[in-house]
């Protein structure tokens, strides 16, 4: 089982940017996590972060027909990185919509996703555990097909 | 820890009521599911279902400043129960709001949450497994702070 | 043949309740009007009425997998149910929404049904005549089945 | 007692015409029917069809001040045949609109009606068996007065 | 003169939840303070309190014909209590709207009462004292007739 | 001078039809009144109506290249007869919008009109007047040129 | 018969201001046009002009009960003068809104009139002859009562 | 305690104005029972009344410093009074705004304040008692601070 | 292989009506055209022009199943010829809408069709030479079948 | 070279009102920075403030011909001065539009100017150096022609 | 002649990303086929694909100066690549915009184009066809200028 | 003191793309004027453009915590780019908007900045002078503090 893990744009400076919003755990902790609960599923894990919403788009392309589920947090991407969308739609695997803050408690424009019709399901406000979270529901949503 | 797990109308036919969409895990089965987790975390569970936005308040405010969390799947009152969240927003606890569908790859009118913006966080499409996750999680909440 | 015949909220004040609006004619007298409808068509009649969305939920799933077709005047809840709607949806038998008035001749927000868009047809505008053609076309569409 | 019954654009197609949405029963039968229940009741039936707007106008035009009630099922017209709108309620007389299909569930553009205001009452969605008992309901209202 | 004096949903709460924006006096207080007002005015007070929708109407159709004028504040039915308004409307007295808090400095959806179109008046944003004050001007309403 | 006069759909039926609304002047009385007009300031005055909006095109077409001006009171077509705008459009001389009533003081969809975008100027509310005090303006404007 | 003139803000600039839009005649030849033609038709004109919508109230209210019906362009507060809009509602006499340039081809803020609604009729895009065909035909709606 | 009393544009005309509306009582008999409640109360009251918005302003900023609340009914100031707004939250005192009748059973721009998210409270259709129980109202809350 | 060409409202007046919008070519050139690339193709073409809705229905109507593929320039029906739309759709053959202009370029109202949801493909701004593209195109879609 | 400095309402108030939002300099203060860099530019400065649109617009009035360029801070009329955006436009020189606080980080309703499609350039966020800034770019662009 | 042809974000995963919706032709097999067309017409064609608006947009930019029309598909960014919208603009020559599906008939989000207002024209729903169909469509414009 | 100066996606065309909108500066020549400015304040200047989100988010991110002030123009992301967005808004360092044209005189979605609300402030329409009178003011606002 291959699992591609994607941060989408600023989610690298997770822990120094507005931790008051998005907690004080680091990305590169995150993908600690995340590689631990992998190990104990027994599943391979593939992480990428990029600020370009095309570079995600070619990752994802290289990775068609090779992967079996996607966790993503596409940071602002949500909104209206409709291309991103169409690239996720077609790699036909099942996806996994992280958010780390509670993005129906800010600004309007945040409570709409354009990734979220697509997507299996979605884990929204509770920080750097919804990565783990995500990746055990994933896999268990796996198992069962 | 006293944590309350609370269903909203239309869930106690879960297993009957179109499975395509819901799935085919009858409500006691998540409530068995959750139970035994909450004995595993070592916290009480307390569970309750209505048909009735107010019987659900009514059972909020006999809570009210005895229990640490709260777990809701609001059903259909997710889109309108404005009576519901304030008595959720008045309880003065984190709030995890459970979907067991992707609410966001329906109607229109399922995508707005009027919960939302109170909760800690929000788990949706992952059906059963959803609900002891958002335990897990919730547990995790709160033992930090 | 079993069908349910529902009254939403204020109807049982048929009659005394702005009578220019809603006719001179009592919720007993449709009711007695729609058993003569049903005994002369040799089908059975379960009637309720109640003010609260939750007892008419309650009734609902009490019935299910126990009717063939919903006669159901929701009253206000029309437009803003959607409890009601998922419950209604569920039952997986036809459905026909009658109103007394014609409500697209009165205010804005009496134009949107929640439950329209699941149910075999409507009827409205036609008084308390409304319901025994509405029993009528309902028996004739489940012998058509 | 004198009555028209109009079909809009297209409902000479019935039958051929998308019959998973509209059935397979002939407007030429629906005519019949309607002409036997007319028979029955004892009442003069008009009935005309045309594709143009201004045709059903000039139509009405002609039997101004020489008729009892009005059957139309205006087809696309409904949704925006505002002459046809003006030219119906100048008849003074009461009108019912017929839909075969149940339009509330179908594209959104379907669900308003334009001549929805100034009509008795509406019968939507019980394909051809619509028509009689709207011509039933409109004769019951008129002997009322 | 008898007078019914409605609390709506978790109205029952004031003085424990969030007192910085209800206040901190309960609602046992402010049916004294109102039920000492009515006797100096010399006129009879019913008062209720629910958290259901449907009993607040169950409620206002036993009083049908036997009450003189209502004082009610909705809580948050006030937003979306279609089937609440059918009934305060069909009573056919004068009724005053009262909010605790100034509800158009709050949350957008707070700012539409679908109450309000069929009210003799609203007092707003003056905490326990707006109830007194709505009986005194109701009173004086009242006698004017 | 050559100018056309032209009533859209239903003004063939003034005086008769909503005469609370639309007067009791018939169209017959109109076109004498404009008739007389034209004849004291000396131009052609071609008069025409239809039903249809096509037949007015058609109108239209036929005198493309061979008139100086139109007078119109497009009736309900008004607000939905983007053909007829187009036609009036390409006719390249100037056009007078007339209106019996003040549409602005009745429903909405009345206040927007397709036509108004092109024209030289539009006269409301005046009833049969409007007609005369058009044609005095449109010919004055000519005059100018 | 005394009728009242109003210019709103602006139009003591007419011939200077944007002659291409408004045209090149100033508001006090079209106040002698207007003098000349009241003359004609043996009516008393009051003429005021004003940038101050208070001032224009106040005008309104010293000739409140002391004249038979207005003309007024209302400049740009025609689009948000609701003040003057009260005005002129209490003044109980017929009202004729006069626009030099056709404002429905003009800004989209320009096609509503805050005025519209309670006048007798409007005069759109005529330029200064628009003035004294309001005057005609203000008066001929004056002589008919 | 020093209260400003200001009423905005056309309360002048009270009694005479549209009575049906606003009631029979002009502004000098409200300022009467204002004057009369405030020397009960002990507290100093400064009226005015203006039909332009800046002159309010004026003397909202003449009074800056030197009040302790204000009663304003700012008339149709209320729906677009964007200046006197702001003048308003400047005097950073208690506000309440007033309306003689139920500004929500009227026209849709009437139910929109853009004052009222800026007040302590609002008091709305009950006619000229309104100002007296806001007086009330506002020096109770006074005291309170 | 049998295609219809349809011309909507004004089209006959392509090369009079501004050219500097839709071109200097006429429709009979066009209509020459298509006649001579149908030949090459070797397909059928029977031509239409109407400035009716109606009749342009009744002429689908009577080419109903007897022909393969409709080529359509719908004119100003393209944006609320709803009626048109029905009759299309129910041809059941494939359809492409052909613009001259680019509408997308032009006021707000000619960006929506109602009629391309129901085709297979839309050739727009290309003026006469989108006729025979289209043709092409249709025809290449048809042999792949 | 002859520029004109325009205070709106409430700008007289600078300094005392809301400083947080406003600062804690005083519109003396800026007159005097201005007068001073006009000087070292060598350039005529008037300046004026009124909480009255209709003394702004008297006052552009009388230097319409007179002026070379205009600096306005409109205050709340920005948002709905539409009598004074048409004043301004109507002087036919370069205009700059000033805001103190960043306008976009505020109220909905303050993110909207109806004078910024008519002025040269914008200046938002910058305090009173925002005024100084406006002097110099106007200064430098009037130079330019 | 030099003409551009650029393929979006995914177009690059043709025939393999959702052959029901986007047809099983690849684009290098596009590429061949427009290659084939160019060489027939006489015509350089420069090719490029990429998933970063970035890179499509550097790529226009040296080509600026030096080309004479631009064919693209620019994908997912259609609805919101306003920056590859400025550089096409920029760009000053005819530009063809094309789609393989019908996105009239996909998700609302599909309908807006933001390159369309821009574009000489649009080819819609006919899949690999459409790209050569645009070539020669392009090719013809340019020989007529 | 270090400020950053970023140009958006064709920003490096500038003096080439339509020079009648931006000008006739080029990039290069605003680069050195600023450089001048820079040197005279005494503050460093890093300088880049991009055509790529992503990569003005990378150069954000490796700057962060080691400059004082941002000067940025954004292009087309100012109306799309939330990334950016986000990026600027944890840089938590005063931000100036600057755009060449006047934005509100140009198409409807230009009006939106999504930048904006997290700016200290906007220079809008000054054409290069925008450039070096941001500089200032950002120069003199990081002094005061």
């Amino acid at each position: 089982m291959r699992i591609l893990l994607i941060h989408g744009p600023n989610l690298n400076m997770l822990g120094q940017r507005q931790p008051e919003i998005y907690g004080r755990v680091s990305m590169k902790k995150i993908n600690e996590l995340c590689r631990q609960k992998a190990e104990e599923l027994g599943c391979e894990l593939v992480i990428m972060q990029s600020n370009h919403e095309g570079f995600i788009i070619d990752f994802l392309q290289e990775n068609f027909g090779n992967c079996d589920g996607i966790i993503i947090n596409p940071g602002a991407l949500t909104h209206y990185g409709l291309a991103l969308r169409d690239a996720l739609e077609s790699m036909r695997v099942p996806i996994v919509e992280v958010h780390l803050s509670n993005v129906y408690a800010r600004e309007e424009w945040r409570h709409k996703s354009v990734i979220a019709p697509i997507v299996l399901g979605q884990i929204t406000g509770f920080g750097y555990r919804g990565y783990t979270a995500a990746l055990q529901l994933l896999y268990d949503h796996l198992l069962d097909r």
